[in-house]
């Protein structure tokens, strides 16, 4: 399988991050068992139990360990929906590097107060995660600003990569670990992690149906770039496949699911009633997809990733009473 | 001040349950300080990372691991709203202590399965925690099970100690602890804890108006028993003074407040809203007292414990609807 990072270099992503991160924890629910079914035995990694209550922040403190002094010293510019600029963000105030945040214009706005709360600057520009993305380009070119992509950047996969390295260490006999994907580091991790610890784990991931641009480039077998990306789940809300992730998920995933608005909805419901934890979309389409692969995963011990639980009051709102 | 277990009861507390549980993290929020206003800076003490979603796993650990090869072998009876419940049951499964767990008829069906979960046999009788009391004394002379009461117990205080123990360790500036009370455990192992590290922080209190049996006896200077708990905050819902945290409570609390209903809820929303955890509303209720304490404690780093967030679906429902 082609991987974008080798294993060795997820090892060494997580010695840089354990300073500043706890492992987070594997836990298993009855009440969630039940709802399931099928006899699958359910483990949830609990990466809304972050500082940022999403995993990202352990990609943003991989990238921002591995700049020069220099680098640290001019700072860095990301673009982001959310939780990837919380992460960067926080990882900023961490290790001292002054961070620049793009974000859409009317991004979510507890999320922006979230970044700006870590003391990053935040710029509202462009349409959408990807036209934000181009926003950063300029900074890069006019402040000298270093950019730390959310998905294409080797760092980047190999601080996702350390999120599985703890679950394959917390519960050996995990068969399956299903996540969500918007640019794939995630499941990118997962392959890297399993590759060196147990490589018969499959990796199954999920995109939500209204931003379906690595499903669809997955499913053609090429890249592509779709002209939309509307879901609740804004963490998901991607138009593109990456470079860096699109070989590896492409052979790697043993297979590839879409859950519908109301199918994130519902598992957002699934995980307040039965765990009694928050998850925004993007941090319940993991369990959507559980449920969506149910009857092939009978029998099996399956790692689902709970990040994260930034959901917007509004959205909350929305979501118990239905309306998605 | 009359405390009624020692320092160093705490410091082996902590020992004991070490092994079981990680300290949860302490922090800020910018969003938070910035609601709560007057120059406050705000500490959640994050109990609804624990295993159980609230600190009760602390005070069961500390008791059942103090309890004979005999006793573990007869095992453990407790009445309980859910919090205490699950604590007790998941010691139990860790410990391998059986475990039998009494709640009033129409107990919160989600804490009910959480129970059960955890392996604890489940019995549902008496009209409130009071009355459910009752029925595990009857339990204690007919099976010989030993009881592990919620709060009239120096292991349970001692375990609840540990959590301010670890506040004060993580912050030791902080100045001001604000707790919910049922029992007053949190409450009196805070004083506990601050006894031995830093005698100069203050402890505040927080009822339920709905469930007011300790602020009214703390106000009146006697224990007192009342006829009525009423309150969506189901793990406050208590009738009674105990004898154990009483004295500790009235000399020790720098001072007492009641949160009307709509005050929890609005706290609900407000920790929704500014660190996007979920919370109860015996976890939100410590909010709700930081609010009615504000101008009081302007200034000042104040940790507020978020205990815990086991909040069902139709409750959580009702208070994001502004209908509570």
């Amino acid at each position: 399988m082609t991987l974008p990072i080798r294993f060795e270099d997820a090892l060494a992503a997580r010695e840089r991050i354990r300073p500043y991160l706890q492992p987070t924890p594997l836990r298993s629910y009855e009440a969630l068992d039940e709802e399931i079914g099928a006899g699958i035995r359910v483990l949830v990694k609990h990466e809304n139990h972050q500082p940022t209550n999403a995993f990202k922040i352990r990609n943003a403190l991989s990238a921002l360990t591995l700049l020069s002094e220099e680098q640290k010293r001019r700072g860095v510019v990301t673009a982001t929906r959310g939780n990837h600029g919380q992460g960067v963000a926080l990882a900023g105030r961490l290790l001292g590097v002054p961070v620049t945040v793009c974000v859409p214009v009317g991004n979510n706005p507890e999320k922006n107060l979230a970044i700006r709360g870590f003391g990053a600057e935040l710029i509202e520009q462009g349409r959408d995660y990807d036209e934000s993305l181009e926003v950063t380009k300029a900074l890069v070119r006019e402040r000298g600003l270093h950019l730390i992509h959310s998905t294409n950047d080797p760092a980047i996969v190999a601080g996702a990569a350390t999120m599985s390295l703890e679950i394959l260490e917390q519960a050996p006999d995990v068969e399956v670990i299903i996540v969500s994907i918007g640019g794939g580091s995630q499941a990118v991790g997962a392959l890297v992690a399993a590759s060196g610890l147990h490589p018969e784990v499959e990796v199954f991931g999920v995109q939500a149906a209204g931003a379906a641009a690595q499903y669809e480039g997955w499913r053609a077998g090429r890249p592509l770039v779709l002209e939309r990306a509307d879901t609740f789940a804004d963490g998901l809300a991607t138009r593109s496949c990456y470079e860096l992730t699109f070989e590896a998920l492409r052979e790697g995933l043993s297979d590839f699911v879409l859950a519908s608005e109301a199918e994130m909805a519902d598992a957002v419901r699934l995980v307040l009633r039965t765990t009694h934890n928050l998850a925004e979309g993007a941090g319940a389409a993991s369990f959507a997809g559980l449920r969506l692969l149910r009857d092939r995963l009978a029998g099996r011990e399956v790692a689902v990733v709970l990040s994260g639980s930034n959901i917007d009051a509004e959205t909350l709102r929305r979501v118990v009473n239905g309306e998605i």
